[in-house]
């Protein structure tokens, strides 16, 4: 029940998040193909936010699905998760408008990597919830996925000043690694249903 | 219960695009009656959208129905279907705001053509996923509304350059076709529970 | 379950007018007092909106607790009347800067006597669908507030022309004549029940 | 039943209202990191208030977890919390483009004071319609925080006029006073159980 509202609460900011992003696509003044050209960075940036966006809804619905108590801390924590996740519209705008310039590029590697972080943090709280015989803690085991990431959002928020193209390419990479659905947790699931 | 959530996202999703495409309906200063005539294209405009959204929502959640177990190729199919609804309050306001010009007029066209082929992907994976004796499958029998739409949707983005009015009559009549409640998922639900 | 994602869907919506809607409210430039003044009317209509979009929310919630089974012309009527509610925010804003000038006033009036007309296709395709033992239809038996509403918001719409601030009245008296709850439902479903 | 769509429309707000805040983070001209300096006060009371609405959306939660039965008052009570948290984005986006200004400062208070109000009026409402034996009245008993929260947001109104710095630190206070998840209810609630 306390689990139904924090996924129904995460799913609308979710929802909400993903939706608004594409006000930042502002309908252009004039009525010819030219005036969609300074848009295309803005969409290319939409369309990575988009993916980054499900990437989080979709893992985050597999992990809440292995818990069975919703703690205080955890709601905590799933907050926090929503605000670096809320500041993702912002960020995107910001680089996209700026045809991936350095700075807005390691801003959003920023708040990719902070994300990351809080997401962490919650799957630690919810392994820590659930004791030795955690079902996250088997899913996650050898989660190279969940390792790489900090590291590349790091290497591409330096790159940005320098090479701020090769960092928009870190960014695409990571999306596609974790765009492969987390089977480990179904896995571990299924395990521990038989 | 996984489905559920795709179901509470889904919602969330197309309730915040039919609701932010108001937004596009800006305020405008002054208060005469004459005010309210450039947003003659734009309020029709939103009218269309808000009849496209609502069939997607429909149809979408007739779609569903069938659907016993969601796999993680349907969820991302689910979010790529997203991806192009929410574009649409974007290419409404363009259309909207320039008076159905020609290429507005194309880019809504497309961005439909796009929804509408994602929406037939989704489809398909649902069908697979259900074997031979696929509910939806029989459901979707003899669909000539969906196999009669891109051909429409392509016809309209092409007519768009010479006669742009005949282009959004396509639009309306697509729209209208589909506005006939589908029928045939109730109906083949209704003979597999008999 | 079918009348569950009606619901939600209707909930988002609601949801959605009502607090985007207070973005017209803009933050205004300055920081001291006077720069609020131009805004007490925008707050003003806001008040008016928020209290009836929230009388709509609880009625539709009492009306849809009475559906056992949501046909598809109901699905069509609901997002007829949602439709109608999506505009209550332009009708607010344009009546709240324009500090209630006749046309704006006008305008308000009329998108609020669709969204009533609305609901009451809304309602009889509900009664029409239960049959002769209709729950619905017992409960609105004598149904004074819908039967007066119409008329007020026809009277206001007119006297917008000539005393714009009697129609402003007008509003607020059919949203207190709506405020008290609607028990007539509840009492039909109760003896219903029994 | 009627409790689940109360909820589900209570989070549906607070969702919206905790994610367009956002929207008054406005994505600056320019690719620099100068043109983030006049966002930090805005970022800044932002980080507030999303702490503020997660503290209220959390106690909400626990809150609706002990009502049996809404009533038509308790929706309205409802109605009206929400109303001010409505509020909350305008006056955040207000006092942060302000850099923290004395009638900003005490305008987000207002909002912040008539929000606890309005809360406790809800709160007040379910124990009367709990009888003597009340879960919640058990659950609030030496309430001190809630007690203590509205002289505070009253002592930060009036020294936002001498001291801008010191009321914007009591909303910090405050904020961390309730940061602290409230046990109280889920105590009683387990006391009750037993």
């Amino acid at each position: 029940m306390k689990k139904n509202r924090v996924e129904a609460f995460s799913d609308g900011v979710i929802a909400i998040i993903i939706t608004i992003m594409v006000l930042e696509l502002k309908v252009p003044h004039g009525e010819d193909f030219e005036t969609l050209t300074p848009l295309i960075p803005v969409f290319l940036s939409y369309v990575l936010s988009f993916v980054y966006l499900g990437i989080y809804w979709n893992n985050h619905h597999h992990m809440l699905h292995t818990v069975q108590k919703v703690t205080g801390p955890m709601l905590w924590a799933n907050l926090h998760l929503l605000f670096w996740l809320s500041l993702i519209p912002f960020a995107t705008g910001w680089m996209g408008e700026n045809h991936f310039a350095s700075v807005p590029s390691a801003l959003y590697g920023a708040v990719l990597l902070m994300a990351g972080i809080a997401y962490v943090i919650l799957q630690e709280l919810i392994i820590a919830s659930q004791g030795p015989d955690s079902i996250l803690k088997k899913a996650v085991r050898g989660d190279w996925k969940g390792k790489v990431s900090p590291p590349l959002y790091a290497a591409a928020i330096l790159l940005a000043f320098w090479w701020n193209w090769l960092s928009l390419g870190l960014y695409v990479v990571v999306a596609l690694i974790w765009l492969i659905p987390d089977r480990r947790i179904e896995n571990a699931l299924r395990s521990a249903d038989a």
